[in-house]
């Protein structure tokens, strides 16, 4: 079957990458153009680019020439890596030109008719689409959440809905990946932890849960009646962000039904078995020390995240570690399984 | 003025090493004894220690027999640095025999006739030592807490006293020396994170600081009237470890009303102007980025710990983010304070 | 079609678990034995071992029974991934039940009548084999090199055939996965480099290439006519063994032609196409700052080895810069490698 | 006794804020003016600098407004931490004005009559500074070397005197620091050995040991008789360069004779007692896995290099392993041990 044809923006960049390797043999994607800034336009992909993953670059595109990011594009799916500074006004020109922009930029997350989607947590935020659609004419954007709140919401996301989250506080432990590249220096990191992220990291943790665990209602996003507080640190690993979550729950559980509830947790991608959905998107792990960003970020071609240490809390009522691969769950992956539901339900032109 | 002999107590260790290291041209004391297991004993110091610090073994030390911990010692007081599986016996025993024991060990602090000292915070908890006393024959145990709590209840102690603590959450990235030597193996650190560190690590940062922050009140302990939970994580950092603190007081404070509390706070070792003793307990770091450990952890010697980022916080009060250099404020140098307070005091035969 | 049935030697450990790691979905070997010191002998081997590899332990095996070393085994094809403590007798006493012994320790390499076998480069040599069983009535042991001198035998024997190699200086960067585990104390890596490998590596280095690089005539090994000299050092890197090269030719030759040489090497397990077989054994790589262990020990399964920076030599003709991943090609796969040119060969009964 | 006033160039950079805080408490030189680029210039350094070495930024320097590079300046010393960029105009330009420049930038060490200085090595070049005088009209520049050439050459230096170095091959582990600041991005080096530097650090490296260790003669410098080959690694590791030498002598030595040659070296800062001058320059450990980064960088102040592993090469005549301070003992310790040299010969203005 002949795969839909798409675009990738800001495919030189970090994220751009990661959505370059994690489509390479994608059954039903295929690269057939890639846009970056004005300084690599007009270069071969494989001279524009600075390839920093693992192996070499997928030959396919690597002879593509790189156009600019203004369009208008012959694919009408396009995947978002822009950096946040030009992301905003060049995501909705192309979604007024027509396109269809499954975006990992923050500049339309909160966005009034912008679903920010979790495909196993939050898919009938979908339904914003049709409202979006009426203002720009046809294209839409849909975003997917900050790399760390992907993990996050998704931990939370079975515990709010067996039990109800009243508040929460989680303190990260984030890669040096989430950064980009250069991203940052080696002397700033090295036998370090740096307690700060900047571009208002805790204020996108303490925030973007509550829209994506809020509902959809009357045209309307209501947030999640909760409230977060959030501590970042950034420390010395490749990939994968860990957390520590603390929690309080309207109606008491026990680690038990805590872990029961989010071993159980299946959605939507899972019953389309979309092609990047992992078959249980939330490992349960029963190591006393576990999760671990070297041992478990890579569970399930890293979309799946992990949790563990479910225990009981003396201030709130369980705390829990949880893990999310940072650039592929929480970034690019993240983007392309969005893409991959609205394919399934007939929402792509 | 002729230095106090001392004697060291697991002095190839960790700790022991940083025993040493910081006796090395003390003012007033002077390590005249080593002491280790019997693996070690009999041997000179320099054969006995893989001696693990930057720069050599002091010359004064590397000479002397190591002799078995069983005592009795010529110098009558003594600091332990002795793995807690041998230490509680051993320090009960050298007290009956008439010693002072300065301890870093875990197995006495929560005594009901031994202080868990840190110098600035709770001198009053010394008038327990008469008790001890009565019930050695002469000898006492002193202890210094944990790693990790030293410096989370220094950055406790001006809040407490000033608006009250009601709850506190805290999450640690704790420093590779934290686990002794051989610890943590390099392949469960590399390009890693490790949310669990044994021992009960997270039982004692919930239970000490309530001890210290307590009132000493008719010959009994009166643990602090509040809740902690604490998350521990092992970051592959070699000294310092970083903590996020989340406080909810009882009196409210803006951030700069905290801020002039920490760094305020003064004690005892500075107005006796201590050997070992910081002139400020606590610094107040402006930088957004701060405390981090390779550039904050050797403030005044390593004996000042660090604080920053005091900010509002949603879901309790307060939040801010802690450094303490864990083997050195954290640990001998801790335990060294604590004598010379004793020596002050008058304490010391 | 049937696998044909394998046991592990030692498969608690680190070279063990990646036999397990890499023999799951194997298309010709099935595990169905793992063996181990006494202490893991009659545990379940998912409660024997404690696996460090990311992902999960294979369903597969996890629910084998561990047994004891001393045989006999049901399977006739052993790898033996055992501690070189008590590697050499084990192996030999196994080889003469008449096992074929694929191992991955030092013990035997050396040995007159066995192989020390990169396929790629002196399969000739499996015919000492012959010699071997008319020794022990049946079985033989088959080892490959130690982990630095897979790589930098590879990368010196296109050289050697094409100009004759007089004289190599070889300096490594060696990854922490070659000390097993646990191996080096995180304390003696973090921020550091130690200068030195124990267990005889420079010497391992210094030797064993001469012999795989030597010829095997009238029934003796005659070690290739050379002199080595390597300098060991351990950096904090998880996997990827770096090696710095110089090298003196017999025959003088550009950069571009031992380019040309190292680019353009097969052996019989490309000829073969062996399950493990990488397509081209060594990536040329053009960067000027490659190979790197994170983005080039994983090519073709890990089973390619990189060489970069081809250049001249002030002091001898040319140097390079080439990276094994050590416990896959320089180790574990390396004997899996080894038996599948057995299997093809029709050396296994 | 007063101070003499000194202006620090580059103040702002990497090299610069270690000059800084080296002459912080300097007993000869008190740092009275700082100059940086135009970026910066008119700010306070407080302000200007973003400080990147552990504890606070000395006081006394903090208030300081940053100056422009042009000159000219009240103080007749000046530290040259500048880029190369600009290094060399720069420099030229103030030693035509009158002042002395002593610099660690690269730019003109290699001139002709321009001294490349290590005191405890080359003080006799000194005499082509009067030739320089006559060029510029009183002025003059004195450099030192590349911070690996420091540690090579010390260590080369009285095995040449002794024996007679023929060739040398030297592979380094280069710290993160010596890249300056941002340098080299953390996703670059995490996890990862990069087998590169840039810049023409190899080069260098094989260049300016043999103008050090050469005579200068009849108005001339004549190189040193011997070749040199480099490879050139980054580690991860933040201070602290790390070498493999191997080395082929005219005169055959034992490593006992070396190690002797080595350990018994002394040279004019010795005798003169120059500030900053270690009392033994190289330190010959014995631990067989020894010079190692963290723990040996720091000796006398970091101004001692250490070696370590003194033994027979089956290729060349001997190897060891040499540790150098690479932001101290070889830049700006480096650049200030040369002025300590200066003023104590009387060529100070």
């Amino acid at each position: 079957m002949a795969r839909r044809p798409v675009a990738v923006l800001g495919a030189t960049g970090a994220v751009g990458q990661r959505f370059i390797q994690l489509l390479d043999r994608h059954s039903g994607f295929e690269v057939v153009e890639v846009a970056a800034s004005d300084r690599s336009a007009g270069k071969r992909y494989r001279d524009a680019c600075n390839w920093r993953l693992s192996g070499d670059m997928p030959e396919a595109v690597a002879d593509l020439i790189v156009g600019g990011c203004d369009g208008p594009f012959r694919a009408n799916l396009l995947f978002s890596g822009l950096d946040s500074s030009v992301a905003g006004e060049i995501e909705s020109r192309l979604s007024r030109q027509g396109a269809v922009v499954v975006s990992n930029s923050r500049n339309h997350r909160m966005d009034d008719d912008v679903p920010l989607l979790i495909p196993e947590v939050n898919p009938g935020h979908l339904a914003v689409i049709s409202l979006q659609r009426k203002r720009t004419g046809g294209g839409y954007i849909v975003t997917n959440p900050n790399c760390s709140v992907v993990g996050f919401a998704m931990a939370l996301a079975p515990l709010h809905r067996a039990f109800g989250v009243e508040a929460a506080v989680v303190a990260t432990l984030q890669a040096l990946s989430g950064a980009g590249y250069p991203g940052v220096a080696s002397m700033d990191i090295a036998d370090n932890v740096i307690p700060f992220i900047g571009g208002g990291e805790e204020e996108k943790i303490e925030i973007e849960p509550k829209k994506i665990l809020g509902a959809f209602k009357d045209g309307v996003f209501v947030p999640a009646d909760f409230t977060i507080s959030a501590a970042v640190h950034r420390v010395g690993v490749t990939d994968g962000h860990t957390m520590a979550i603390f929690v309080r729950l309207r109606k008491k559980a026990s680690p038990e039904e805590a872990m029961r509830a989010l071993a159980d947790f299946r959605g939507e991608p899972q019953e389309r078995r979309l092609h990047s959905a992992p078959s249980r998107p939330i490992h349960v792990l029963e190591g006393e020390n576990r999760p671990q960003p070297r041992l478990d970020r890579d569970r399930e071609g890293s979309m799946a995240i992990s949790v563990g240490r479910v225990r009981k809390d003396a201030v709130f009522d369980l705390k829990l570690e949880a893990l999310v691969h940072n650039t592929i769950r929480g970034a690019a992956g993240a983007a392309i399984l969005n893409a991959e539901l609205l394919e399934a339900r007939g929402l792509l032109p």
